[in-house]
């Protein structure tokens, strides 16, 4: 079936094809008459002049691809809807595509941005995105990184320090005098991963304390319970005293876990999340966390890549780098 | 700039267009030398051999666009993962429009999957989405909706039964013997706020409880908390003894506010919640809430789209309604 143009709603209102564009665009403009009989022809046929599809003819879809890691953790939510802010300011709506922690989603999404006529790209990426930053840097499609950097300097990105992040987290609790440290983080091929545990161990090692790592996970509040409880089951002698989690949906739960099992936070095992995720506040016990301004962030991508469909980017392309800031609760310092 | 082409490839790398196919396509079947030398032509012209382009070409876009009414819910994360679960199964990818509380950015996205090329339409809907589902009929779109209904009876539907929920958690509030209760919920426009008002309403009614009623809220833990707060401040004889919130966002702040203002939950009040979100069990008092299968939902939404999409649809549309389960936890039953 063919999509019902404008001429189709005239001949079936059996008036001219400017009295349809006027009684559907200045409505106020003609007689209530015309426009009943113009809207009710439209209504049959399924026509709606869409806003979107005149864009469209004019070269401007209005739409932007974006990709995230996994949209079920709430801080990229949060950046989804900082780069929703900046973007819709500008007259861009935004379609998430939810990598959820798959390379092969990620890639494939980003090819298929492409053919739903993105004007532009904001990746949050989880693998090695380059090969399709170089396609889309062939079509012309402008894009901006957000909570990741592009290596060859050629994409501007809004990151963050995980490195100073994960340093941080362990100095805490180096300084709180927890002296037998866990690393509890999601996979590692996520460079900010690494980048958490690179800062952690360090720190960790010019203190001269062990830190035990545990990397490779699906970060659910719900696997973060069972290592908690994994972690009450180890002798007392063995336990870590304090875990420091590569994010708070695994550290909410590692609360959960440790409270459940009878430990208590922190004064058996203090806990450290990422992100500052809204939950991490009001969990069982308030979550010490390294917060991230998810929703600056993303609203920084986005303000970004509006400059960049303008003509206006800058040369060479902009990194900003975010400090981490370590919010300190209830599940360190009791 | 023009698209970079198969022809523009074979002319760079000086070799037939059949000679480029192979090299990308069987690059076994090829010698290395070739290989080499057709990599480096695509490379350099940013050409790749888009699966997604050859589905395009076939009529097949392989998108399938999802409205949800706030992905910063975890509600609606989980039920976009089950939506992307069956749909991925069947060889699509799902493209999110993150309607956000906005009837107008809602209408907005399903004007704009038109334009992405999308084959089908998953709607979680927020407005009245009649119009968008007319029109996108008379595309051929196929859509069907979750976490609603369609009240025409023309769109194949997964929901859930509100107002049993809210009579469900009313009924529970009632029988541990609470007497002054308290609803509170998102925007009124939400059907599904509206149903689980009106359950919560019959029932108290039936029982002889009054229900003080507070809708139009976002829904967010930090406003949560505030209410929480502000119901702590109440004097005492005036205060409800329980409140029924009309998602866990909602509900966990509220039980942080209480307990922060120094009440106790359940004891001076109970709290429900509906959704069980992941954080629901770990919350400060793991939270009573009405259930409700959100990855189950999305599964079955996508499922049913599938379907569709093969010409298998059912008529009349199938309409699925999954029922509500209370969740018993300590913010009811201490």
């Amino acid at each position: 079936m063919r999509r019902a143009g404008i001429r189709d709603v005239a001949d079936l209102a059996g008036v001219s094809i400017s009295s349809v564009s006027n009684a559907l665009n200045r409505p106020d403009a003609v007689s209530e008459q015309l426009r009943t009989r113009v809207r009710a022809a439209a209504d049959q046929l399924g026509y709606v002049p869409l806003r979107a599809a005149q864009q469209l003819r004019a070269g401007r879809s209005g739409l932007i691809g974006m990709t995230v890691i996994s949209i079920g953790n709430p801080f990229f939510a949060e950046m989804l809807e900082g780069a929703e802010e900046a973007t819709s300011a500008a007259g861009y709506q935004v379609m998430l595509g939810n990598s959820d922690d798959s390379a092969q989603r990620e890639s494939s999404y980003l090819e298929l941005f492409e053919l739903a006529h993105v004007e532009g790209v904001i990746v949050s990426p989880f693998g090695d995105v380059a090969p399709a930053l170089k396609r889309l840097r062939a079509q012309q499609i402008p894009v901006t990184l957000v909570d990741g950097i592009d290596e060859q300097g050629l994409t501007p990105s809004v990151s963050l320090d995980n490195v100073q992040g994960g340093r941080m987290a362990v100095r805490h609790l180096v300084e709180i005098g927890r002296r037998r440290l866990a690393f509890v983080g999601a996979r590692e091929e996520v460079r900010q991963t690494r980048d958490r545990l690179r800062g952690a161990a360090s720190f960790a090692e010019e203190a001269g304390v062990p830190l035990d790592v545990t990397i490779g996970l699906r970060t659910t509040p719900r696997l973060g319970s069972e290592i908690g409880a994994r972690i009450a089951g180890m002798p007392a002698h063995e336990r870590p005293d304090a875990v420091f989690a590569a994010n708070d949906m695994l550290a909410c739960g590692i609360v959960h876990g440790l409270l459940t099992a009878g430990l208590r936070v922190p004064d058996d095992v203090a806990v450290v999340g990422y992100d500052d995720i809204p939950f991490a506040s009001i969990a069982a016990v308030p979550l010490t966390s390294v917060r991230q301004p998810a929703r600056a962030m993303g609203r920084r991508a986005g303000e970004m890549l509006v400059s960049l469909l303008r003509g206006e980017g800058e040369q060479p392309p902009a990194t900003e780098v975010f400090a981490a800031e370590l919010v300190v609760r209830a599940s360190t310092v009791g």
